[in-house]
């Protein structure tokens, strides 16, 4: 594909600084732009980008003394994302339901759906329009996936199940799996039948091999526009509220309630049955043991203050020389009391 | 479904108090149980269960003074699993295996299994009676797969592996991948090959992505009735106990034994090579390195007993007091030297 | 299979202490061999293995006094391996494309392949001599599998990316997942595309469960010879360098190059954007959140020098005595003031 810095400039809506007739063949970031491509740079890579080989750079407003030819752009990083869903070539794959598909009895099956081979949509279910299932995916019975869904190898979605709409399901995801629970007698655990679905709204990403456990009763449910990273745990009967980012490895346990736009980061863990308020971060590998406020950043296990955290992680290097002060002023006292 | 109280009370060996001609059509929790619905309520939640909307409610003998229809019983969490277990419609399907599954040559196979489209039973395997085996299933060459087992779609058991009777294996569950073996030499890692298998016993369920890995000789075994949550990773030739409870993504390493009715908290992890006492609990992400006495309550990394770490832990939001503390005395003492 | 003390000796390079006509039919470890089964040892269980049932002992020079027919060679370990390939009965299998398979249009396919059922070939994918496809993998349009290469049930490479030359990729591996990439606007997330792949070299192992996402744009890379544990998370456009080996659970954030040989235990994680440098040893569940130097030896979150770890915790255990030591103090020094 080739574009001119101007045709490019009106997709983005931007500003040229240099000559609005250069050709732009592809994309690229910064170390790996070559001479015939577009890369972006919004700090610390300005400074950078200026020595780059990329024909054009497109900037944040207010970079002055740009080097380079330059497309200003209120948010780069956005608009180059737009730019690589317009350069990227598409795969060529036939809108059909291949023969080598399995497609159960009382199927709903909505316009211009993609299946390929050995997938599997069981009995009852429920395929919205334009949806794509890649190889080896299972949807089980009246389960329902909605428009524009992209399901990727592998993947399952249990019965009853429901996903949304626009949502992406990345390789060996599996919602709706039983949830963990068990009653004990005697040492013996005996299963308690998990009734219940698991509800993935509209515009959410699950990553590749995440759990979404199904609800005890009711419904574990993943808020509209909720992006998980790959190796995540849902227990059984979450609420995740929506537009969380949930990174990889994180753990929920089970009937935890988290608000809209959460930031997880990775391998954090919680404990089950508490709320965690909305409009929060937790660091990487935070431990969350109880009901959280909203609008907080923390860290640590367990979960404090970010602030808090770096400061106790401070003391807790120096508290050899903490302890050695401890000796010498018993010494000292001694001296005095002897 | 329909069931009078009475009705119910029978299957449950409970006793009403109130109307026993109430019919209840539904089960669902405190929250979600509606004018027909039957709920049950443990402490701390038969306060919040008096106001509901359910029908009757079940609780544990001895609750007194309650203001809406009750039924007592023994244990109401456990008799709650078992009405579940009644009232839920089950799925529908014809007990049979698909024509388009692909079973090899010399498999031993059940009465009464089921075996859905595109799973595979490789050459020489044994099938039990009664066994499901859902789609995109992969039991390896020589397999065992005991009865009334059912097996998720897209879970593997590899070659030789034994899984007992009455299991749950979850979804993209993985039962006798390699284990991590290698030899280096020179900085270049040659791998061990795994010639062992993997065994489940009886009553075991294995989450969605779990990874039980073959052992390198001989067997990894998971006991009887151990049930695991999602996400877990069991490495090479350990031996865990029967009616453990493993919580989503702890890690066992290699060759460690774990005695009966152990509980490990999520996240937990362990090094390799060492005995883990029976009848015991660990915290969440506990990190076990070393050898563990049986019936010990732990927590922390390293582990150690649970009152411990929580003082520990209190005390470490205490550093800058303690910190500040030491400088105090350390001014005092200076001032008498002076 | 049978073969005698000598046989083996000559096969391993090892010199015999004891009667070379032994005949040996098994290999075990040293609990489980029996009269006519080989073992190994080396410390610390050297002497345990004098009092093992097994009719030979393979050990390393220098070891004296041994009281039982000994082979010894210079590298037990990698001789037992040795060994072990070659007394393993292979499975039997027809080198055979299946015709339950499905291969797209377009795929360049090398010799002496087997594809076993329901494994999905897509469209323009390459194909090297000698691949092994187990059932249920997917390889995606465009993507090449190098010469000599396993891969296990459920298995994903998706399009574009490329596995080198005998790698083995156990099941349900997911190679080329979308990395975690969104830019976010008035709280909501909008994905990145990404359009670059995943490289995983020759001789590379990939475990069950694990996911090596692919770049944003460029590519994914993991070094020639590195073995990934189960259950791994490599997030987009790292760089795994040589020979690394990375146990169960951990989790590489974004964009993090690491050098060559480098070791990290069980559920480390780091940061994205960092550098890590070679031939350094990572224990358990570090936490790394910085650029690092090569030829280190660390621990704990955020890490530190194992041997300052190890102190950090020994005194972290005496927090209690150094808190009640201050008060003393200043009980003490308040009596001299008073």
């Amino acid at each position: 594909m080739k574009k001119t810095l101007q045709e490019i400039a009106r997709i983005v809506d931007g500003r040229i600084a240099g000559d609005p007739a250069i050709e732009i063949e592809g994309l690229d970031n910064i170390a790996g732009a070559g001479a015939t491509d577009l890369t972006f740079a919004v700090e610390p890579h300005i400074e950078e980008a200026k020595n780059c080989k990329a024909a054009a750079v497109m900037l944040p407003e207010g970079v002055e003394d740009f080097p380079k030819t330059a497309l200003y752009v209120e948010d780069p990083r956005a608009a180059f994302a737009k730019l690589l869903d317009i350069f990227t070539p598409k795969l060529e794959r036939p809108v059909e339901i291949s023969d080598k598909a399995h497609i159960g009895k009382d199927v709903k099956m909505g316009q211009n759906v993609t299946i390929m081979p050995f997938a599997v949509v069981d009995d009852h279910a429920v395929i919205g329009d334009n949806v794509v299932l890649y190889p080896h995916t299972y949807i089980g019975q009246y389960a329902e996936i909605g428009e524009d869904t992209v399901i990727y190898s592998s993947a399952t979605v249990r019965e009853y199940c429901r996903v949304g709409r626009r949502c992406v399901i990345h390789s060996s995801a599996v919602i709706g799996s039983d949830g963990f629970g068990f009653t004990t007698k005697d040492g013996v655990h005996t299963k308690v039948p998990q009734v219940g679905i698991a509800v993935v709204e509209d515009d959410v990403e699950i990553g590749a091999h995440d759990g979404i456990d199904r609800a005890a009763m009711g419904a574990t449910v993943i808020g509209k526009g909720t992006k998980i990273d790959n190796l995540v745990h849902i227990g059984h009967n979450c609420k995740i509220g929506a537009n969380c980012l949930i990174v990889a490895q994180t753990g929920i346990s089970g009937s935890t309630t988290v608000g809209h736009n959460v930031t997880f980061g990775g391998q954090t863990g919680t404990v089950g049955h508490i709320n965690i308020g909305a409009n929060s971060v937790y660091a990487g590998r935070a431990g969350i043991i109880g009901d959280m406020p909203e609008g907080v950043f923390c860290a640590g296990f367990p979960v404090q203050p970010h602030a808090e955290w770096l400061r106790m992680q401070a003391l807790m290097k120096r508290l050899p020389e903490m302890n050695k002060k401890i000796k010498q002023l018993e010494k000292k006292l001694a001296k005095y009391e002897g």
